[in-house]
């Protein structure tokens, strides 16, 4: 048994970690914390947890991570990377924050002055579809942004046909905000409404952009909207083919690149949210605008799962050298 | 391992059957049937299922059932009791449909003339919180109504300090009415609204009269509406007290009638849908009209789990002596 | 052309006065005051608004109202009657806040000691259904809440052939809360839920209670739900017959009682919130539970118009004489 | 006053023509017609129209259209064209459906055989913003498309200094579907989901593509996606600059073309969906992509109103000559 802690679970993506880790057979949550709630049960936070997990949320206590196997971070950027400094070394770390996603310019420029820059380095990205064998052997994994995920997953394996000029224009369910007290998150502002917010500003883009570009040089504008939905990203990526192409040939290339992946599902059938929402799975398709030499590819994940929570148990299974789909057998919330 | 088979899994009922059996560690689901899409896999049906369940859907053929040992019938009312009748001594039978939940005359009376009477007093109403000991016998389960069991749970633990007028205010979402093509049950017709049907002549007010009448002779008035949302019921159960009683009492009272049950969870605060979706609990709180010497019960459910399918399951934990939990450690899909 | 001032427009009842004032054809909206936002447009406050109405808000101040010919407070409880104290026979008003619905020390046992007592009874509670020649002659008129209005209309028509104890479980959209930056308004935390919330302990059981108390003597056990929706209220009311009823005599007398009401449509078709949206009727209808002599009678309202600001504009055209469909030819917003 | 006639009134366009016409002082509905439900008051098949429209639906007959001023057709792509060509030169015609937007070849290739072809010069694409003087003598309108009005009012008037190749991403609500019975607009399909539909494969693709090349030959890629709400359209449309450009001149470019127009809101502010819903505001915004040197053109429409039936009113309001803004002084419906 895996001995496991959460830091941060007075979130959704902590909360989505300890239903996961719960039902995983070999772990065992040995160490829930946050900083608030502490001395709770964690069902007074998430009343749905009641009878599922009672037990006490603990402060953040450098003591108490000897003792574990692996910890997951699911706490704001910049205080993750000020717990992970310190507990490098000491334990394998799942951060789900953007601290180790991106170089050290990179992340300065996006974000705010890096605490530990020299752990840059020694951080794996957290995509298994892209650096398993890395991934293995990682003591700091930065798990991957849910945009950022959704986003790769689709333009990924047609990374060598197009040209470098990449649109991406998503839509997040409101949980990728997290239970933040904001006016704009109230249900008044969002029921039967849609917006764009931060085009061509959101700090997915520099990962996205990075990411895709240690394969091909690629430049990225990528869009963000707001669905009036709980869960859920579905992702329209836009790029130009560099020659004519048929359906049939993108199909199996796309096939082709993700045969052996257990958790990308691949269609003719164009994805749409209910059918991921509550598992891990990328589903991915695309449509060929012949007239442009245009392909439009597709993606959808469930934000809180393979855009974080459970994406990050799947880094675990492969940091501990367990069957990659363990505890990962989730059924779709669909109806 | 359980051999078992599912009817009719072109369904709501169905299909949440065949994601729980999946998840069932004792089960094995030997045989999917349907009346339509015969022939075709159950995730071109369902798309969420794809890669999930990818099995054929084969036709209802009377010589598969030897092999099993409990089926399942997802059938509608009418349909369920031509085909239990045939099955009934061959194999164990969970009947989710209404076809065996009431005596003779007041199905027909509600529903319409019953093809094999004699069966009715065969099978057990399968509402284990009620009739656990005569479940793990039965042949032939009676699985409850999703209205009737947010219902009976609500008001069973204080049948006996009230008056015998019960007024029951419900509300679901809208699976409970199927996938039927309906024009009511567009998404233009049901998105911002909610409305009230059926009022006093919803065919699960004789099941719940009935039931509850089996142990203190009531009178129920029942009202459903409907809910612009998927999944969910909660139940306001109005009803007089015999005697002055204060909210201690009467929480203490309904403490100790589920003191041992796994799946009714009891609690000072409100219950509300979000909390219940996804799992097999039916969530119990109460509130005190001291002016008027009532109490008000209030029950949530989810009306394709507790109200249909994991109740189905739970049966058949019990059924086979197996721990009436197993399969069943469902994680609640908030947020 | 009638002068008029709205005071705290930054709420949603105040921006729905606003709407409704520009579209009156005999109305000039004169003076727009809030207690926040000061200074701006109120088009930065609603952006909704721009080019409709980018009027600056100003502060309150009493020196104002001597030019107006009536004002409406849109404010919230306790903070009114302060305002109301000042100017009550300067300028005509209309209290959108509970202040002066109720006597003096009911007010005082659900609400918060009374600042002005005496002028509770210059007040005319603003149902004109009920009380339309007192509006006429009016100074001060305490506008009724949304769930009193939806509760009482339904229950009126037959007050002299039900039993005194009467049972009203009412569900609102979450509009009704206004703005506040509460988390349980979050769209995460109401999104695919339904829950209630202060049964037997809301505000508007004792303004049903005692508005209806006024003509036959009623107890009133008051239950609201919170709907995922943004606006409309339905009620659905239970209470015993006298006598026996048949539909056709109970229907009758429902029709006959709205006979000559403009804003009251009655139906036998069940109402549906949809339909009533962006309206200011009141759609009423009923059932009859013939087994338990119980008459099941469904009320519904858009519960910030005739609900609220709607209504207000209506005993607006009482009092000044006006016709009081003027202004009031909203259209449903369905679909 | 204008006599107007309104054929096919069955259908949502139908509906919301119906309550903008009852609005307009200057117009009398003089008669409704419909292909099905004739004989039947209009609030049978629109209940929120009880007490506001209970006029009998009539056949559609030609006789009936001599005494009127205008005709709206709210009918479906083939069926109106019929209609047209009986009607042309007796009435003045708005039709909204596809019919007379595009030149023969270009609506054979999408649409289906046209059955008078010669009509199609004589028709005027009613897009006021574009074509105000030759909709003023216009005999028939060809009303433009709901995602159309969109995207050609954001890109229109940047087109001079874009690039020809032009994405727009598009997501409407589902009231664009009409109410056609169909599986996967049943709400359990709709709603907490999200989908896209037709990808480069939309007929609303030529119609933006030919009215934009009309200026700048310009090639488009289109992809529309499906909201889970009612109504309203936001499309994103990404675009090369020419020249580098900076967000001061963009936005002053963007205000001096809309200078004079009464329903194009420009902000600087993204626009959301709720806040033009209900109007018929086209609300336009964009940012600017510098790295990538592109905009970001971003505009929201109500898909029922500026993308139909208002829009409709519009032109009629232009071709007799009444001030433009009569009768659309409408209130958005938010909240």
């Amino acid at each position: 048994m895996l001995r496991v802690g959460i830091i941060g679970v007075s979130g959704f993506t902590g909360l989505e970690l300890v239903k996961l880790l719960l039902h995983h057979p070999l772990v065992e949550i040995d160490y829930l914390a946050s900083r608030s709630h502490v001395g709770q049960p964690l069902s007074d936070v998430f009343p749905s947890l009641k009878n599922i997990c009672d037990k006490i949320i603990e402060p953040i206590d450098e003591n108490k991570f000897s003792r574990l196997d692996v910890v997951f971070l699911a706490l704001p950027h910049g205080v993750s990377m000020e717990l992970a400094c310190k507990l490098f070394g000491k334990v394998r770390i799942i951060d789900l924050s953007a601290d180790f996603r991106l170089p050290k310019d990179l992340y300065e420029k996006w974000y705010k002055p890096h605490l530990c820059p020299d752990l840059i380095k020694e951080a794996v990205y957290g995509l298994p579809e892209l650096n398993r064998e890395k991934i293995k052997k990682a003591s700091l994994i930065a798990n991957p942004g849910c945009y950022a995920t959704a986003s790769i997953l689709a333009v990924l394996p047609f990374l060598d046909i197009i040209e470098s000029d990449i649109i991406i224009d998503a839509k997040s369910g409101v949980t990728g905000a997290g239970k933040s007290l904001r006016e704009d998150l109230l249900f008044s502002e969002i029921e039967s409404s849609f917006k764009a917010y931060s085009p061509a500003k959101h700090r997915h883009q520099p990962e996205i952009e990075y990411t895709l570009s240690l394969f091909e040089s690629v430049n990225v504008t990528f869009v963000p909207h707001l669905l009036p939905i709980n869960r859920g990203i579905l992702a329209t990526a836009y790029a130009g083919l560099v020659d004519k192409s048929d359906e049939e040939f993108l199909f199996e290339k796309l096939e082709k690149f993700y045969l052996n992946e257990p958790f990308v599902r691949v269609s003719k059938m164009l994805p749409q949210i209910n059918n991921c929402t509550g598992t891990n799975f990328c589903d991915v398709s695309f449509a060929l605008d012949k007239a442009n030499k245009r392909i439009i590819i597709i993606s959808v994940i469930d934000n809180l799962l393979k855009g974080a929570s459970s994406q990050a148990v799947q880094n675990m299974n492969v940091m501990f050298g367990i069957n990659e789909e363990e505890g990962l057998d989730l059924k779709p919330y669909y109806p």
